[in-house]
């Protein structure tokens, strides 16, 4: 393509990401879209996926992102249409997940006329946007999608946001910019991996924190080595991605509340971090610590984001000599009995493990449900673990719909607390019209029982009758089964133990998505 | 109460508010609004009401302010769930609904540590709050409560924010604020009225352009006589509430696309605006004008928001000296027969005209398919008109509640598009739970209908396949029966004009919520 042909702004727009190698445009397109929606039909290197809800749209960039290591383009309706996106751009912002959000506007000279879905979008996009243009004009076009694309890669990695005022996305005069090469990381500093050696050495109870690449196959190898040489080896509780599963190391994962965490680390005298940050409270509570790191010790930083975390442990582990990795063992696939009698969260666990099908993705958002799972599955068949990132509802759904996007040769399954499924349930929908295959679990246990866990532990007082209607599921009782049917899901609903296995080994058996629905209340 | 009371700045918050005649809180709180929730436990004169989404619990304040004119309490968890109610309280913020949003965070003395939850609430939520304050003490917390209410219903009214830190929620030292008085609108502009009075004398073609308070009965009274002395009556096509029907004067309703309104004023010589602004494009489209004043119209604005539009009207009229209303007719209340044949929107339109109940209300976003119903309805029982507003999808549903919750006495009827109603579906478990006496007709195209037609209207081009994709629903086609069941809602599924008939007499027959589909694609 010669860059004098005469190429709108759209097309220049969609022709230049899919030069970059984006493969996938998540979409909730409207009138000021519409010549991207037809710029879309003109690129068949990228596929188009509609999505009924903006939560959805952003949530599947996110999951495609974690999964293939690329972002995907996502098209937001004007600043509402970024507004109902705006909560999982949050999450795979704190997931660090690259994204190319383009986001529709009015034509330029329109703007000044305040129709009524005028807004500003700038405004509404700074504070989740590493890098935030506009398009003034179709010359742009190219080069800012090339831009964007280059600076969601770039470390810290997440997402950006393009402004497309229509105008921009009709007018011709774009051209297709040289192409960018994508940004690396930063390589280890060797600095402070020298000084974490030195520290790990002389300490008594070290202790590594890790997350970003180090929870990949290549970090986790060289933490096995670590904890070989006596460093107990953690990684955040909130992180993008783990591999795990049969064959792989298992390091801990941090507790979620803050006075476990203390108790965790209590005569801890050196912490490494390994893209992680000093351990903080989710929450603050009354009377409890926020700042989560023991007194007197020592904290090391190998480096942030920019820095490839695994690269920096696979060093340290060099820098220490170790090699040993005797006693520290690999999980080893176990095949739990069929569970039997009443269907819980333990019996889920079992079963799940039981039927993982090797290489599956996981999407968490199980919240108070999934803790027998997680620790069910450390010996299932080897597989990508992604749970929720930024404490807001709604990811879980949506990021197993990218992730089966991003890897369609590979099973999904989602694991989804009632509350968090109720968020983003339009995602059903979309996994059902892409055919993808993802099994959905959702807890339904009628409650936010996290809320009434910590209605307690933040000394907020007995809950009286208000409290327990606006922290309670059961009244009506959601029928998920129909639910997902009616978005073309098929679907059971499990009320044993023996219910669920058998429900789970078809689901996994056939193509396409199936959701569970798993009365645990 | 006495002001030295211990109250803690969540107790002083919600008691403040229910002191200026706050009645209900729609709400989903999380960890950091648990001492909100408590407080709302010992708040008898407030009404809490779980949304299962944001999005349902701003649209719901946004549905009670349209009603009664009062604002309600909503309960926001965090940055995130600010950003996902942002869509349907930018709706709001265009319908000038009053609405007091309060936005919880973490304790201010966590905040520094980026936990994951952690956002710039302030820079997300201030392009649609009209007031933004945080209470950073809990001595702030009743004095602002009391601020933010009477700012949302200053002119122009619409939603405030207070951010509202976990510690300042739960830290004793509040206390309660004198009450402060309702403000007012400010009297018609005797000179503008005078202006206008004579320029509609000499006018050829005068017109009156209305929105707001004058789409109360008694503005439509005053816009009758202006009728009768040769003025032409419009009104913008959206607008926050329309009291219409039999025994009403029905005013024409402007024209949506842009075409059409410069057609319809083409010779109007003289505008005068009762609150409503020169009539503009609602997108801009390639060679089409944006604004839509035809040239050499003069225009006069009897005054903004701050104005009680009606009033205005009303001195209008008497400076005009009209008093004769001969020949300009109200509507007549008039029973279609039952339609019959094919289920259309035509004959959905005939049943509503015949079944309205009388001072219902209606939530409309129903998009290309309400035309009919809207026609039809003009010669139905009295009733109140509530359309989206600021043209961001998902309002319609949310609405429907909030109003039902606001008039509990009154039946309500809410007409909503399938891509719209997908939006917020979440709203029907909460009709449900609350027993709201809403009848909710969606109708079923399977389609972004009005998409397709932009599609071609904005020049973009033949839909290929992408575009095709990208703006139907129809695979897989969404069973929006099965789905309001499945969150409690009794529904019906009608593909003929007489199933309709019958099933929408019977919904209105019965107490609490009812779904009707409407299969027309």
């Amino acid at each position: 393509m010669s860059p004098s042909a005469p190429l709108t702004g759209a097309q220049a727009l969609v022709r230049t990401l899919a030069d970059h190698g984006v493969t996938a445009c998540f979409a909730n397109p409207g009138t000021s879209e519409m010549h991207a929606v037809t710029a879309l039909d003109g690129e068949p290197r990228v596929r188009s996926i509609l999505g009924l809800f903006e939560g959805v749209v952003t949530g599947a960039a996110d999951g495609y992102a974690r999964v293939s290591g690329n972002p995907a383009m996502t098209l937001l309706h004007l600043g509402s249409g970024y507004l109902n996106g705006g909560a999982n751009i949050h999450n795979a912002r704190r997931a660090r997940s690259p994204m190319v959000n383009v986001i529709g506007d009015h034509a330029t000279y329109h703007l000044g006329n305040d129709a009524p879905l005028t807004s500003d979008i700038r405004a509404m996009a700074e504070p989740n946007s590493k890098w935030l243009r506009t398009a003034a004009a179709p010359e742009d076009a190219g080069r800012l999608a090339a831009e964007a694309w280059h600076a969601s890669l770039q470390a810290p990695t997440g997402p950006v946001s393009l402004v497309l005022p229509a105008d921009v996305a009709w007018l011709p005069g774009a051209s297709i910019p040289e192409r960018l090469a994508a940004p690396e990381r930063t390589g280890p500093d060797a600095d402070a991996v020298e000084h974490a050696a030195r520290a790990l050495r002389a300490a008594r109870n070290p202790t590594l924190l890790m997350t970003g690449p180090a929870l990949t196959e290549p970090g986790l190898r060289a933490a096995r080595r670590l904890a070989g040489a006596g460093v107990r080896v953690l990684f955040e509780f909130f992180f993008p991605r783990l591999q795990r599963g049969a064959g792989r190391y298992a390091p801990e994962r941090m507790e979620y509340f803050a006075e476990r965490v203390v108790q965790s680390l209590d005569g801890t005298d050196v912490i490494v971090l390994a893209e992680a940050r000093p351990p903080v409270a989710f929450f603050a509570y009354p009377n409890q610590p926020c700042e989560l790191t023991p007194d007197r010790c020592e904290v090391i930083s190998l480096g942030g984001p920019e820095i490839d975390s695994a690269e920096s442990v696979v060093q340290l582990a060099d820098a220490l000599g170790t090699t040993g990795t005797d006693g520290v063992p690999v999980s080893e696939l176990a095949m739990p009995d069929t569970p039997q009698g009443e269907l819980s969260v333990q019996t889920i666990g079992l079963s799940i493990a039981r039927h993982l099908p090797e290489g599956a993705f996981v999407s968490d958002e199980a919240g108070t449900s999934g803790g027998p799972t997680w620790a069910a599955t450390a010996s299932a068949a080897p597989h990508d673990w992604l749970p929720l990132t930024g404490g807001a509802l709604g990811q879980g759904l949506p990021v197993a719909l990218g992730a089966a996007i991003a890897a369609p040769e590979r099973k999904g399954l989602c694991l989804v607390g009632d509350g968090a499924a109720m968020y983003t349930n339009q995602a059903l929908w979309t996994m059902a019209r892409e055919g993808t295959d993802i099994v959905t679990v959702v807890f339904v246990n009628r409650s936010y029982r996290i809320l009434n866990i910590e209605l307690a532990r933040t000394g907020a007082g007995a809950p009286g009758p208000t409290a327990q209607h606006l922290l309670s599921l059961s009244d009506p009782p959601i029928d998920f089964a129909s639910l997902a049917r009616s978005m073309g899901v098929p679907s059971t609903t499990a009320t044993t133990a023996e219910g669920f296995d058998r429900a789970l080994a078809a689901a996994f058996a056939n193509d396409g998505p199936h959701l569970i629905a798993a009365e645990i209340a």
